[in-house]
């Protein structure tokens, strides 16, 4: 695999993550605090911008910023921040520098009062509803499918906000999960296939809302279930209700989730990620078993899947390439002539374990393979006698369409070439894609359940034509 | 007089200053680094925030921050500001934290593409217009009556821009100094009574707008002409048209410009803002002559007055108080034991000047009489023999609703209380007011094209019912 | 075991590290940026603060901060500091916040010209050093002794600096690795026990000496040899001459740099850290064989010794505690009330693992044992059966005196109970430490070579009195 | 003159000011804050950096930083710093980014315990005593006299601190004025001319010693006296001791601090400096009366003079340039094409009030001549009829050798130049500069009391040789 982009949290990663989002119902409680904390949970999901906002009744503020949680928010702004309920929101890292108008949540005055909304997805025609409301006088400020949301939450606004809601999904297409907020009540609610998640929890009278169950266990909050897939729940001083609202006949669950994006320590509708990831890497040696020493991971997405591999393969599992925890931090680039320093300030293989040794080594996913490629070339600069690489996922071969800013189809490897030749390009002595089979297999739920379009091109929900995506962007920022 | 609010920038303040706004349309130049010189000429118009939008032809960038015009732009960030066409803002200081939503120019997309816009004065029917905006669909991020401008462009957007803006004069009531930008032209409108200023100037090419002749001074610039009550100017590749608008019977330029607000070296709708102040001083000497040894002013907004009193007085002109320049950049505040340190901070009386002297000590205005009490106190410690108190404006008796954040009525020291009693509040041993004849006279245009109602209570436009003015407010920030 | 400190680092700590140093002579190079990520390779030995001095042939520029690597420098002050010979420098994390006088390298001008020190380590006989150099007029700013070496080295300073730096060996009680630089000139001094590491690296002309070998990795440096405890080498444009000083019969390094402090990929004295590590796994294993489900590590420090301990033992290797990457970033506390939130802000486990298991949980060491108490509860809370808590090294009984910020021996668990309270106090149904023998087999060398005094209490090198200690501290700060 | 530099103050300057020093003894009261606001009133002496340091009679606890007062301490860091003694420093701007080190007061720990000092002058042998105390072992980290002094107090270290600064005094030639503080009491010393000013107040119980009089002023300190030339003063539980040190049989009080340097309301060594810079105008207008219609000063440091002349002219006074308050906190230049806008941006004259006048313009000084070319250049471009440069103090023709950083005395335009081909060179129609004996007689006491070296070229105090004075700088940081 990996390391097509490298993000603030020092993580060798792929694809830019989508994003975040966490809601809270507490009154008398801290409920900045909470979902602050409930945030620095699910950090890994957006390192881009951070922000929360507060209801108390009467009014709706916020505090967002670009950066890190805990660079955005310092006491004093999470002391500014009272009142009984919350949302908060993670963005994804993108290279524009001055995108805070793109920072989430988003709170608007509209007829009704005030209403704040977090989005983690992609409306696939957010583009025909943007034209829509424009023509009739609706105004845009961002980018974000969170204010046509608002928008169309506006235009529906004779009814109440859960109805208005209600009258959304029937316009929206494409894949969200949004925590609504008024001056009084958090709402959740999950697109009719449910492709990004969002589960509810419970802990002495609050409720929360969370994109990951591990926002849920940080702050020991009972874990409840997950919202349905075209659920509306409002939360308020009577509990909760639950609307059901446009469900689609199957759920189509990112796949990708488990593959790579989500924490191994949450529970996503019913199948808990380590054990999916480990999963992955046993049915990878049952497909591919390779003659070799040890098993290494690439840091830290492989780990669970080297180790499910080892214990099938019956071979030792060892950590054979150092991650500089701290790399995520550096902002200055090594220049061409340090060009190589790049992957080097990340990853350093341990030349004594490695040394003469037929090494099988597991990644989750190749995107671009350019990681690949420098991975196995240090290998060998380490001495490593055979390097097998070996992938816990197929390849991937078509873009996400519902909210993973992946890259264009032309730079998915896997598109372009064969197998061989990937294997030439990245320089290993064997490379081994997981089956699709091998994939669903680790999944506790039918294949049907889940949205696996990047692999294998069968999209749940329509996707935009191409000249339709750019017509009516907001552009570069 | 004064010092009932203390802004970023060490000046003995007394209301609120407004905001600045300042336009130009000079492809080839760079545009962004032009309007930062602008907005610095500007700035004490406003110290809360500062923002720039760029045009390019098509698309509109924007940059804006809280701080000083120096603190919120840097190289950087000025020269990712590329573009042929650019407006600009300074907002004034308000105690609210975190009201960067409120920071201008305001950037929207709106049906025919992007627009962005940059506000003086105050919608006297602000609430009513969000009111019915707002029953239709619309929202609003901000509390700024721009907000409410592009929504009603919007709203107007079968038409071109410039008519649309001729549509909004229509709906908009009170006081309003616009620049407006399109992906490729620069509009500027004045409200029909002309209450805030703005004025057109040329450059080899370049076409500028701004609230002040001043900022013209500083790039350079030929001033041409003041833009006209209710004319709506359009600059684009064809040079400047102009469309005349709404227009009243007379002119209403707000009479505080120059009396405290503008630059002395601005000249306003014809009239240049030092010597009036110095007429007004002279006025005051006519007026009321006092026996006393040395004239001082309460600086820097009396310096002018106090010359033109020193002068037809025929006293010495001495500065005998004198001013911390640094005093606004201190934001630890003395404690309640240190609180006499409070004014010492700002004036400083030299009392080899003033020791056994009878002083006349001339202020621009008061306002509320809390600052004037603690120079006269001050005075007396330096061993004043008498301190006579000369105003070179007549009593503020009324709030102004035109675009200035004034105190509530109540607050207002002249409203309450009579002559005698405010003398002794402030312990000098006289107390005089210019007259409303002197304060007209010092203007070379007659009485009726000014604003005076802070003075006299006439308000030549209609003001919100006190009811009106919170219902619709988008609250505590 | 652990997190008795929570670093900068988002780690999972225990003591405090000590420090990294790194040393170029590289004519024609960017050696400031090279030390640069030299220091990022090293930041797990120091998050306190940065810095890094660069020497042009007549003069020595410096620039330091507080923070990490990433925080302290950019490309601005990076490109400000050109040279031929640089030295860095990363301390630990300490509480007081003003402590960037105590931030390395120390530059200082002497008699001789300029030089720049970095050192790792802690002089034990500083206090006595300190007095005698007052007496006879040095001044201190800092509590370094680093401070304390330069002024030896002054006193010195009839002969040449690497003459002096061997009349300083003479001096100079306790463990010390030191950079040392002048204008032109690169010198890298070992104490005579060799406590903490040096070694040296080569790249096309470049010479390059580093804390630990990772560092030569990252820069892709060809690892040519460690330093010998008391050597002392001179790199200058003759290349690399080595003075032999004062060495001891015994080689003393540091074991707990293998133990725990040391990066993974790290070989230091001829010994791979990861190894060491799986071997102390391995050999905890065969002392102590536990009837369990599965072995889980306490991340990071206990992976490796946890997959050495599941091969030997049989049994699988899972991760079923997940660590939060982003856990160092967040300076909001909770709250009392939200105490229990401090650990699993940073740990969480993973319930559909652990739930109904019998678990072997590893841990590096055991230090103070709050830690391995809340992870203990964590685990029981999560449904864990059984919980078998062992520890890859002896307890640790004895204070370091040689430049680890270890805790008193009061706050040390195992010097104060015995091991069935331990096991009581920490909650697990067993608890088992790893012997001396255990300890020892796992390294290559033999016993006699390693400093292991805060498992055994012989200390190789005098300690001082307890009433030394203070005497003669520059106090907090 | 004028405006060779602009500091961060927004001032148009001249000559880098020197640096102020405050001390305060006050068991029971804030000192570290009482300290902050007499930095503040001292601010105009120096904004490169701002330190403060406190003893609460065990230890010395510091904190200082790059910038204003009100940049470099926030609540936190003052209330931090908690004592019964305290002393201050603001340092002049320099063009060296990194010089923290350089920042005041320094901190020392010395054989008798602490030491901290801040000083305002310059040692004319500090390179002499620099080599003497190196070739006995000592080390420097910064390029500032305060770390000789205190070098120098450590040697005499078997003695009393005030007996030691007394040695000391035989050994420093040149200008300082110093507050030095130890654990437990604060000392004032001044040098045997008093070239530098300080002074002594008293309020309820504490002592304070300031640079200027403003800042007791400012604290509501009463002023009791000026330090006499010589003079060592020690302040602690018994009150104030005052030892005579070495004398010299004349003062010499820079004249310049009158001219330029000190603030207007401050009075120093009995001289008040309003009062003297208008008689410095007044004696202007009695050598040179000039055939005009007003008389403008270039603010600030012009007003007094120019209110001077007028008066004795009989000529009106109006101020026809205005300055922008906020010009000191543009960091981002005009570029070579905008390189007009430089003066522009501070200084602006008044068309409306200068059009087709004879103008008399008054300035403190002239330098280097630059901007009194440009403002001479832009008052043409107004329209000036006329322009009469007149200049409140002789030609300056000679460098300073006494703590202040002027240009060197090829940079000086009267030492390069006639009156003739200064006044082609700025472009007035004349141009005349106060006598000497105009200079002496604006103040009270005798011409042999102040060193007027600048203008003279008659040094008090020996002068460096050339090559001594870089023999042994620590360089350009």
């Amino acid at each position: 695999m990996a390391t097509e982009h490298t993000g603030a949290d020092g993580a060798v990663r792929k694809w830019h993550e989508e994003c975040g989002i966490f809601g809270i119902y507490a009154p008398g409680k801290d409920v900045a605090r909470l979902t602050y904390y409930g945030l620095f949970a699910l950090q890994h999901r957006g390192q881009e911008s951070a922000g929360i906002a507060v209801a108390d009744g009467r009014h709706i503020a916020v505090h967002k910023g670009m950066g890190l949680v805990a660079e955005v928010f310092n006491q004093e702004n999470l002391q500014s921040l009272a009142g009984e309920v919350a949302i908060g929101h993670v963005r994804y890292s993108t290279t524009g520098a001055s995108s805070l108008v793109n920072a989430q949540p988003l709170v608007f005055r509209y007829r009704r009062g005030m209403v704040a909304i977090a989005h983690n997805g992609n409306l696939t025609n957010a583009t025909k509803l943007r034209h829509e409301l424009g023509a009739s006088g609706s105004i845009f400020q961002s980018s974000t499918d969170s204010e046509v949301i608002v928008n169309l939450i506006a235009r529906y606004s004779q009814e109440h906000v859960e109805d208005a809601l209600r009258r959304c999904q029937d316009k929206m297409e494409g894949a969200y999960s949004l925590v609504v907020m008024t001056e009084d009540k958090l709402l959740g609610v999950r697109d009719p296939f449910g492709v990004r998640p969002l589960c509810l929890g419970q802990m002495d009278g609050a409720l929360i809302l969370a994109s990951e169950s591990c926002a849920l266990d940080t702050l020991g909050v009972e874990f409840i279930r997950d919202i349905e897939p075209g659920e509306i729940v409002v939360i308020d001083g009577q509990g909760v209700r639950s609307l059901q609202g446009r469900r689609a006949a199957h759920s189509a669950h990112c796949i990708f989730e488990y593959v790579y994006f989500a924490r191994p320590d949450s529970t996503l509708d019913g199948e808990t990620v380590n054990l999916v990831r480990r999963e992955l890497g046993r049915n990878l040696a049952r497909e591919h078993r390779v003659a070799a020493d040890l098993v290494t991971p690439v840091p830290d997405s492989g780990i669970a899947a080297a180790a499910g591999y080892a214990e099938v393969a019956g071979l030792p599992f060892i950590e054979g390439l150092m991650k500089n925890r701290y790399v995520g931090r550096t902002f200055i680039q090594p220049t061409q002539e340090m060009r190589d320093l790049g992957v080097r300030l990340k990853l350093n293989p341990i030349k004594a374990i490695l040394k003469d040794k037929r090494v099988v080594i597991i990644d989750d996913s190749i995107v671009r393979g350019t990681t690949s490629r420098r991975i196995v070339e240090m290998l060998r600069q380490a001495g490593v006698r055979e390097v097998h690489l070996l992938v816990a996922s197929p390849p991937v071969l078509h873009p996400c369409y519902y909210g993973i800013d992946t890259s264009a189809r032309g730079e998915l490897i896997a598109a372009q070439y064969n197998l061989a030749d990937i294997r030439r390009h990245v320089g290993a002595d064997s490379l081994h894609y997981l089956s699709h089979e091998g994939l669903f297999s680790s999944v506790a739920r039918g294949a049907e359940n889940f949205c696996a379009a990047c692999f294998t091109g069968r999209y749940p929900i329509p996707i935009p034509a191409p000249e339709e995506a750019t017509k009516y962007s907001l552009g570069g920022r």
